[in-house]
């Protein structure tokens, strides 16, 4: 969001950890302070006229009482502790309507058993809270596996959920923007595609039906107007045949939205500053028929894919974020997006560089 | 340069004179000192890899010790020289046979009035050194007022340079990178509107013929290879008829490139950034068929154009940029890029932005 706000002349501030956090290490004024500490929050929020945040993890009760005394807090402490908690949002959208695999909460082994013996297995049992990137999800196959994973997360004093398993054909994500007056904007649906629970690629615009993403777009919008959205949101879904489930909400700028920077004419990160400033919301069309972004992963070896920039900085319409992140197997230190004509080509063309960035190609 | 070096992972710290200077208010590591002083240059770049300059206003005698002593500075202190001098640049021109118009050293009255005798009035005196948005530069209609130019440029210590009055049709700019090792790569030749001198609206491509492009091209080409630039260089060029003539040059990224930031696949910062580092030059294509920046300078009442933001923001795709100076009246605080289809309208579009935000529209 640090672009785009000094861009728009917008004065930011940033609460970090650590230091050595990707955006600490940039930003100009910078608290050091954890998010979870109330009154860190109430100190760096003093000289703030809006407090927005880039991920979920924060005290939403310290944020509820500094909306309460009377600071802007975008998205609300409500948004907030909704999207920190998986049964809670599961049990939002049956409210709403909105479509969803079958759900229930788990107090013992016997919720799990019996919810699969009605559902029938697999089931997918997720932890309540905190879970990121495939973690926090177990695809259980029979009544021991249940037994493990129950075991497993007592022990480790996690709460869990658990959901019928849908053969999912696709995974598509619908970013939306709210801003306290009510306007509403839509990214364009983006296809997800996701390897052992990360999100590896993005392809806008995604490959489905019009309907599809009338549904998509739809269900984004309802999402956002119940719950008095301020701010982006990541809408993911799963699409079974030609209908719809939503999987999980995100209220803040998503990795499902990084294809935007370049691939948009207004950015996720500017929508999103626009929208919690209730300022007017930007023009989201695409700027090429294609959009492919690619994540770029740590490879095996640890080694930092900044030493490969100059190789892969002449493929053309290619464009390359780093995320300054130490460099771990496995770890999200940056992604490129490409530019094109036509699908295939693009994808290509974005695989090769972060192939290239990861050490997997030459 | 701040957005495109935080995007690809590039570590930069910034040498500014004040810590309100624009740059020094937004990035992470500045230090407040002059780029007159050699010792604060000398110290300041001791930790970085490659020095580079967004304005010419810096020692180029303190540059040419740092580079003697190893320190890598692009464009080379040679460079820098000569932007800095607009009659050594006039010179260097002229022996790259350069299409310029005739000029003249200006020793004494004397000089100004014998070429003003030789190639007819008006005439156009410049100051050599420090000019910049049309002052340094007089339009001289006779020798009276020859005489008032000469005695005031005696009285304020500057050196004159005298040229030829050109019937200007149009004033194009050619933008151009150049890596070490000679690569280069040019930006589409943009239409540089000017009014009093200063630079006000930007059309992007040049409403000119192929061959006009071409020739813009070209000579940008030439020069950039003689002068070995290592980095952007912005050509400024009149066109008098179907034929052009180099007005300027200026050895870094260029108010008449602000267009590039989302009209061009690669931004005119990022591309130097890449030039300076030796890297891959990026794609110049055009975002759109029409790109329009237009300058937004510090309306009569001297308020402040951000206070007018969320008025201009519901304009499709046109894209503010606020340089966090505080309001002037003329002074130009910011700009505003629009893309589209059609020049009139996309013309339109950012001229409305524009005015809105000086306060000059409703």
């Amino acid at each position: 969001m640090i672009s785009p706000a000094i861009a728009l002349g917008i004065d930011f501030r940033i609460l970090a950890e650590m230091v050595d956090d990707a955006a600490a290490a940039v930003a100009r004024h910078v608290e050091i302070g954890s998010p979870f500490d109330g009154k860190a929050l109430q100190t760096f929020c003093e000289c703030c006229d809006v407090l927005t945040f880039d991920h979920e993890l924060v005290n939403a009760d310290a944020l509820r009482d500094l909306a309460k005394s009377g600071r802007v807090v975008r998205p609300s402490p409500d948004v907030v502790t909704l999207v920190q908690d998986k049964l809670r949002q599961r049990q939002t959208l049956d409210a709403l309507g909105c479509p969803i695999p079958p759900f229930h909460a788990v107090g013992s082994i016997d919720d799990l058993e019996g919810f699969a013996e009605r559902h029938g297995w697999p089931v997918v049992a997720k932890a309540l809270r905190g879970g990121y990137d495939g973690r926090g999800v177990w695809v259980i196959q029979d009544a021991a596996e249940a037994v493990r994973v129950w075991d497993g997360a007592k022990s480790a004093g996690l709460d869990l959920m658990v959901e019928a398993w849908v053969p999912i054909e696709r995974e598509i994500a619908s970013l939306v923007a709210r801003r306290p007056n009510g306007e509403i904007a839509h990214f364009p649906v983006v296809e997800t595609v996701q390897r052992d629970g990360i999100c590896r690629e993005l392809v806008a615009p995604a490959q489905v039906s019009a309907l599809v993403q009338e549904m998509a777009t739809s269900i984004a919008a309802r999402i956002a107007e119940a719950i008095s959205l301020e701010g982006v949101m990541a809408v993911e879904l799963f699409q079974v045949g030609e209908g719809l489930l939503v999987n999980e909400l995100a209220a803040r700028v998503h990795n499902s939205g990084h294809y935007t920077i370049e691939g948009c004419a207004t950015s996720q990160f500017e929508q999103h500053l626009r929208a919690i400033l209730d300022w007017p919301l930007g023009d989201t069309a695409l700027r090429a028929p294609m959009v492919v972004t690619v994540n770029v992963l740590g490879g095996a070896d640890g080694s930092d894919p900044s030493k490969r920039l100059a190789d892969v900085l002449g493929i053309a319409d290619c464009h390359v974020h780093l995320y300054g992140k130490e460099a771990r197997p496995g770890r999200k230190l940056g992604h490129v997006t490409a530019l094109g004509q036509d699908r295939d080509e693009t994808l290509a063309r974005a695989r090769l560089a972060a192939a290239v960035l990861t050490g997997e190609a030459g």
